[in-house]
């Protein structure tokens, strides 16, 4: 009997992919070697960096002027980097505060220059998205987090700031449609909708670049990057060869609009079920709630171990809330297919009716 | 009939260890789930980071006061992440030049204070590992590359600097002993005798950090992945999963000594068969050579492609020569074994004896 899988990441993965991934680590391309054994310069690995680079502009219908690269460090060194690349020394940027990533991102390019932060819903727990003020004159960007996963909360749709964006889309990346032209930069950690851990996407308008004034060591420079196509240095291969694969099933299964199609009306079911089932509440307000991450927790807390003993023995794992929101969180990433979000909608029933 | 791996890195790993990662891949630890679908914070991986920390500890000896963490970013990040945590603002260091990579080194270090090259051999194609003039006075570190891949040159011993050292040791790790008390930091990419692309390891003098006076990004502060015992942020799950299974390797097999053993003899074999064919002559000086990569070429450039077709035959893989000093290249990590330098020694003479 098959796991369901609501982890928060790293996560579930589809099934196809594990096996190709599990195979190529016993024997790649015919080659009589590990996928992990050959030279990340051979023609095999080659052609992997590029067809996932080429996939993610394909997938994502990005601008001719924008670059793809697959990096190391997570986003929690993107916070860093993002910041390094489009902040002009001298320069200011404004971020929105919506979540602990947020407030690292904005940690982080506090090293760099002046940032305002033009929103917050830090004093509510980031218990929803919040509004924002117009970022001030010579504002170079504004940087929010699109998808907050601790808190189950997601931006409706793409700010309209009136200033280039920069994003931190670790946790919707191709999970839905956007239109890419309004960014200067975004970058995600894989290991949620594109792959394993290890590796973390960085797409970016090249014409952006280069006009901060900084010296950049090599590795935070995304054109020293973008100059080698992603191989500046030996990249994390198994990672982005297992993005590829995650790639290809997405556009194998009709392209990130089709999963967009899919991950609402997963969440249209559990969040259907939090309203109306009175044993639950959800987090984060409705017009702020997440497609990848619902968060609800349960009124009576003593009912609590019933629970936890039901969702177990139906197979769910991976349900427990993060330790700032407390409660339960159940991740629905683009491999989590519909009958595991119905299958814990039955367990909130049953336990319901048990009375 | 298996492939003689001589691959430079990526490169050649126990086929035990690549098909416990495959099965991982598939399934891990009875779970129900891959390694690459589980959090990072489950009581599975976390027992896999602290099992690499600790058998890396072990097997290198190191004092107490060390500290082992398991990042991203390769040696390429390490160059500048070295030089961040350890050389004070308006700090000075010294820097042996030995190769491509101790270049680079020096131009990340000199984003951060006052470099003091005190050794290069560039003038000669890095054929040998230059002699080094004493560190200036006030000098923090002096940083080397133990083991020069693309050139086949190694420091023999541990250089005597009269300072506190801080190496790249990408390439040789885990290969031979040293005494870790002469060290700082010393740091190296798991991709040769550790593991996969995607983590590099750093290991330090924990009372040595935290006295530059300088604000570091946090990814970049090893003192904040230290406090978050190496899971400041995600890991690269699936890297540091196969590294541990290399490190139990090369326990099960005597540890580092026994590697050390088996290293000398196939450098041993491969030299002798370098310096007594006539038709062959090596690279690197005789005292600079490495023990884990053999640079040499044909004296005669016409027999290249028939020895090219002959080597090909015998299932020898990646022994071409990187295109800074041409010719060949054997590359020979732990987990290669002496039979395929054998078989490599056994063509050079089958060529020898066609006349």
């Amino acid at each position: 009997m098959k796991i369901h899988n609501f982890s928060a990441g790293p996560c579930i993965l589809p099934p196809e992919v594990l096996n190709e991934a599990a195979a190529a680590v016993g024997e790649f391309n015919g080659l009589g070697l590990s996928l992990i054994e050959i030279s990340h310069r051979s023609k095999d690995f080659v052609a992997v960096m590029e067809e996932a680079r080429e996939l993610t502009k394909e997938l994502l219908h990005l601008p001719d002027r924008f670059d793809v690269l697959f990096l190391q460090g997570g986003a929690s060194l993107g916070f860093y980097t993002a910041a390094i690349n489009l902040l002009p020394t001298e320069g200011r940027a404004a971020y929105v505060d919506s979540g602990t990533w947020s407030a690292k991102a904005i940690k982080e390019a506090e090293l760099l220059g002046k940032i305002d932060v033009v929103g917050s819903s830090k004093a509510s727990n980031y218990d929803r998205i919040p509004t924002f003020s117009a970022p001030p004159k010579e504002t170079s960007f504004m940087h929010y987090t699109s998808n907050n996963t601790i808190f189950g909360t997601q931006f409706a749709s793409t700010p309209d700031a009136g200033v280039p964006l920069v994003a931190d889309m670790s946790s919707d990346i191709f999970s839905r449609t956007f239109d890419a032209n309004l960014f200067h930069l975004f970058y995600a950690g894989a290991q949620k909708n594109m792959g394993p851990a290890g590796t973390v996407m960085y797409a970016f308008d090249k014409e952006a670049m280069s006009q901060t004034g900084r010296a950049i060591p090599s590795y935070l420079d995304l054109t020293v990057h973008a100059g080698k196509d992603s191989m500046f240095n030996t990249p994390p291969v198994f990672s982005v060869f297992v993005t590829l694969l995650t790639l290809r099933w997405i556009k194998a299964n009709g392209g990130v609009a089709v999963m967009q199609k899919r991950n609402e009306a997963k969440s249209s079911l559990i969040y259907t079920e939090i309203d109306r089932n009175p044993l639950f509440e959800g987090h984060a307000h409705v017009d702020s709630r997440s497609h990848m991450n619902a968060t609800f927790r349960l009124l009576d807390e003593s009912k609590t171990e019933r629970f936890d003993t039901m969702w177990k023995s139906a197979k769910i794992s991976g349900l427990k809330g993060h330790r700032s929101v407390g409660g339960y969180r159940a991740s629905m990433y683009n491999a989590l297919p519909l009958e595991s979000v119905q299958t814990l909608v039955d367990v909130m029933q049953a336990l319901e009716h048990e009375g």
